[in-house]
């Protein structure tokens, strides 16, 4: 499997918001994101940066 | 290893543009993208989507 993390960038360092991310994608107000487990989050994000190697996404906030 | 291949969105579908893409990071003008064997591509695009378990990232032409 090949899910990341997500990070959700903030002034001092990112903060590990959600685990084992599948899916992000755009809505209306930000981003929906979705893990492995079928569960869901939304942020007022956007995507700023991957590191998939890492297993690492990387949020900004808007 | 868990790269995924870049698509960028257009009108009838997306069009694969990089394989085995490890990292995508915005710059000045767009985004670069670097693969696992180090080589480099630049899209004047943002990142849409992602499918992570589905190794795909969709990228949308600014």
């Amino acid at each position: 499997m090949c899910e990341a993390n997500a990070y959700l960038m903030e002034k001092d360092e990112p903060r590990l918001v959600m685990e084992a991310v599948d899916k992000v994608e755009p809505v209306e107000d930000g981003l929906r994101l979705e893990n492995i487990f079928g569960e869901q989050k939304f942020f007022k994000a956007r995507i700023h940066s991957l590191s998939l190697v890492d297993h690492k996404v990387f949020l900004a906030a808007e």
